[in-house]
């Protein structure tokens, strides 16, 4: 495992600061953007004034304090092992519970390919109830849930902005339903973070490799590359060689939540074969992720026998890879999908180690022809009943919603699932408002998650320039990153979350001052814009390549407010 | 002048057919695309079925006629030539009339950099009146209407969806000022387009060189890139040397409406000192401009001086270059500006040409923080006194529009335009939907102008991804036009343009039927979909790389449909 290409330094300009807790002994991690001096000419002298520093949602964890030495083949600082802990609710077990987990521990063919330091895995204990669900719903605050409160308010107290997202606030809202903090007492590495829609609209990257392609070393790459850029979540969705290694080398060195969708590992161990599939090797995959320390499932619970026969009326069937899997399981067994039948016994496990449930939209519609279709709808009634379920568990749900839909569709497919699913968090792909544009389907898709995220989808799930192509590499991650943080903070800003504007304000002032180095890096990627700059400019000169010096407004409109000035 | 570089090879798979008129004697150039056939095997036998074949607007003009020999330095076939002679109410003049015009000709040391085939300019008859509204009005179809209307319906008679865009229809949204048909009668190489909301979607691109940067070359070089990749409208906002040659060579050899804003050649006239311009130099490049073709201009009229003050209260002032010209020379002299007090005598002109006027928002939004101020609604106001003015002189009208809004203030950005104005088409810049990704603004406005496109406006103008930081290159411009080809398409859906869900279904099918090279044919960019698919797959598999043989949803979807057909 090389570690060079990871990507370790800070933002430019930027600071990463902690800010205390009031009521835990936390230290919430953010990045402080520097601004220099707003200066002008006023009657021959240069009066400077300064710009207030810009608090930025940092999700790029350890690596980019420059105070931590930061080792993949030890992984990251557990930061909430001592939380979890003290809670004295769990206990470490004296071996791995699974039995493919052991199966693989004990082959030493593989022990090149192993993270070398495995800790043994902790649990609920017997009789004790410990998600962040629970502990919401006893009127407890965590930890967890202060950690939050401060992250979303992005510091803007300091900037006369009153704290609108209080610990109390957090915990209503999870103990509701409404928002989850996926926090696996097995991945104490990742910083606490929310998804529900009165918070800021969350993004999830995907990674992974196929049988096709990939190693262990690109993949844990490429995790700490969309962490990097802003990803929020990150799912590995992994199908080839080494599943089981390579998200052990992930979930150690990822500072955000990590998401899988188990049925893939689960058809591995069978070849590929769906006539072999079955709950038990199913089940025994679940425990075996649960201690590594996923964070949350995709789980295609509400994919029925009977909706298997709306798919003819399709363009494009079934483009979910676990709702085409379960419906072949369905139609081959001439049974109902056990991930229904047994949904009762998943959520008893996902319970003991607080892993969430995000129920997978098998009928997603893969074109503009299927949206909003029948089979859509019927399924999503489905995962009403099994929120429902999951909820009298203590289990922390959220809903994964299409797909392909054209813009004027968007809106139904939100009031929709929020009255279906009564308000658990949204969790959408795209959607992509056209399926004309192979290449860039992270802005077909950006358009259309924008949309439903102001709506009220509370995180989207990114979409690259691969989508429907190919395996996406690091610059079509980034792409596609900065596509959607795009998409989350236009919809923070329609949705008037509290602060979100402080950065747009900030980095067009720069803009409209020649501050071109703070504008950049107060902006999602400063070194493409950087890049862009220099390509046409040798200096910071008071208006850029665009225009010229002739045509530059606002170089203008600084002479019309010195006239303005003179005249008043 | 090289024409090397140019692009003349037609899409892949596509092939240039025209389509006849059946009131006048046109062919309206179109581009089909064909499908090969879906092969299924049944019963262990290979049953083909064909496919329809699809037909997509086409802006590349006779750049992708194999039968055209198009020669740079002859400029395209004249095609609208012999209808505007057939009316007989224009009237070929015997030299140009502009002082300036004259003047540069006579400059023998611009010899090698002008082009070769100068035709003398037509104007209309005194008395007689030629545009396209004022025919309208007459309750007149004339061949550029019935053009358009063809254009429009993209042949889905031949689908069974009937053809909703009729050639009275579109007479009747002329006359009505809801549509305009840019067609300056000295630009006859142009092919009709039509720009309303009851149409598609259109979208302009932007080129120019500025003092700091690029050759004549290199400027029709991307005006012919950008109509390749789908603009309908190109404005050249060049504001270096060379201005009026450059613009000679652009018009002889653009197959799409050509726009300007002709204040810039005008400040370039007096070395970019406000102070030295004046309406009678302004009124020069007017005429100027007519002669050699230019389809509409962007005039800042609304730009009133009382106005100035509101500025104050921006945190980026003004941000459209024509609106800061104008408010500083209101400033300078103290005087009303000119645009607007000359409003009538501009309009006589145009009028003379059959040249649109775009009214100019000087007072767009340059940052969130701005979006929907007083400044902004003021001038949209003063837009729609003077569209009426232009439409009492049978000047055709569309109205420019921001800029920077986020998403929640979009809506009641189209509603004042559609009210203030009297419904004349609205032409918005984006909207950018937040301020902070620089690099990235094809996107923060890609998903601004499918919305507002959406709720009715009728031509997006592209931003590229250097927009604030530098002149874009070819393949900036290639991602630009892309974009926005994307947000049009999405909106043309969301506003249930019949027919324009065609191309969706036929590239869906293609992609469920495993048909690589039809799914990547009809793309907005088939060249860039099959450089992604071939950097992982080397054949082509019933499978991508993304999933790979045993993970391919749609593959399995094959198979559970072929089950149910065996069941049933």
């Amino acid at each position: 495992m090389q570690t060079k290409k990871i990507i370790k330094d800070s933002y430019p300009g930027s600071e990463k600061i902690y800010l205390p807790g009031k009521i835990h002994d936390i230290r919430v991690g953010m990045r402080k953007v520097k601004l220099t001096d707003t200066v002008k000419i006023v009657e021959g002298k240069r009066v400077a004034t300064p710009n207030g520093h810009v608090y930025i949602y940092d999700t790029s964890g350890a690596y980019t304090d420059p105070n931590i030495e930061v080792d993949l083949k030890k992984g990251l600082p557990r930061l909430r092992e001592a939380w979890i802990k003290q809670r004295a609710d769990v206990e470490q077990l004296p071996e791995i519970s699974s039995e493919y987990g052991k199966q693989r521990l004990s082959d030493s063919s593989l022990d090149s390919l192993r993270f070398e330091h495995i800790q043994l895995p902790y649990r609920a204990k017997k009789g004790k109830q410990i998600t962040q669900m629970y502990y919401a719903r006893q009127g407890i605050i965590t930890p967890e849930m202060e950690y939050v409160a401060i992250r979303e308010n992005l510091q803007n107290e300091e900037l006369g902005i009153p704290s609108h997202i209080t610990p109390e606030f957090v915990r209503d809202e999870v103990a509701a339903g409404r928002a989850i903090i996926p926090a696996n007492i097995n991945h104490p590495e990742a910083e606490p973070m929310i998804i529900g829609r009165n918070f800021l609209v969350k993004l999830n990257t995907n990674i992974g490799n196929s049988s096709m392609s990939s190693s262990i070393e690109e993949e844990v790459e490429k995790a700490v590359w969309s962490c990097r850029w802003g990803g929020d979540t990150l799912m590995d969705l992994s199908t080839g060689a080494n599943i089981h290694e390579t998200r052990e080398w992930i979930i150690r060195n990822c500072p955000v939540p990590v998401g899988t969708v188990p049925i893939y590992q689960a058809l591995e161990k069978v070849d590929g074969d769906v006539k072999k599939l079955s709950w038990e090797i199913y089940r025994d995959t679940l425990i075996e992720q649960c201690e590594q320390g996923v964070d949350y499932f995709t789980i295609h619970a509400g994919v029925l026998k009977a909706h298997a026969k709306l798919v003819g009326e399709r363009l494009t069937g079934i483009v979910s890879r676990g709702g085409s899997i379960m419906t072949q399981w369905c139609q081959l067994f001439n049974q109902e999908n056990f991930l229904y039948t047994r949904f009762d016994e998943i959520c008893d496990i996902l319970a003991a180690y607080d892993v969430a449930v995000s129920l997978g939209d098998g009928m997603r519609p893969g074109s503009i022809h299927d949206a909003n279709d029948e089979a859509q709808f019927l399924e999503l009634d489905v995962l009403g009943e099994l929120t429902q379920k999951a909820w009298n568990h203590n289990v922390q749900v959220i809903i994964e919603g299409p797909g392909h839909v054209p813009m004027q569709k968007i809106k139904i497919n939100m009031e929709r699932q929020l009255s279906s699913c009564m308000e658990a968090p949204f969790y959408t792909l795209g959607p992509l408002t056209t399926d004309i544009a192979p290449g860039y389907d992270h802005i077909t898709s950006a358009i259309g998650a924008a949309q439903i995220a102001w709506y009220g989808t509370a995180m989207i799930c990114y979409v690259t320039p691969k989508e429907h192509l190919g395996l996406p590499n690091r610059e079509d991650v980034r792409n596609g990153v900065i596509a959607y943080k795009i998409a989350a903070h236009a919809a923070d800003l329609a949705k008037g979350h509290p602060g979100a504007q402080v950065r747009d304000d900030a980095l067009s002032k720069a803009r409209f001052d020649f501050r071109w180095k703070d504008q950049f890096n107060l902006s999602l990627d400063p070194e493409r814009a950087l890049e862009y700059y220099r390509e046409s400019s040798k200096n910071d000169e008071d208006y850029c390549t665009m225009c010229g010096p002739n045509f530059c407004a606002m170089r203008i409109t600084h002479n019309i407010k010195e006239c303005e000035h003179q005249n008043s």
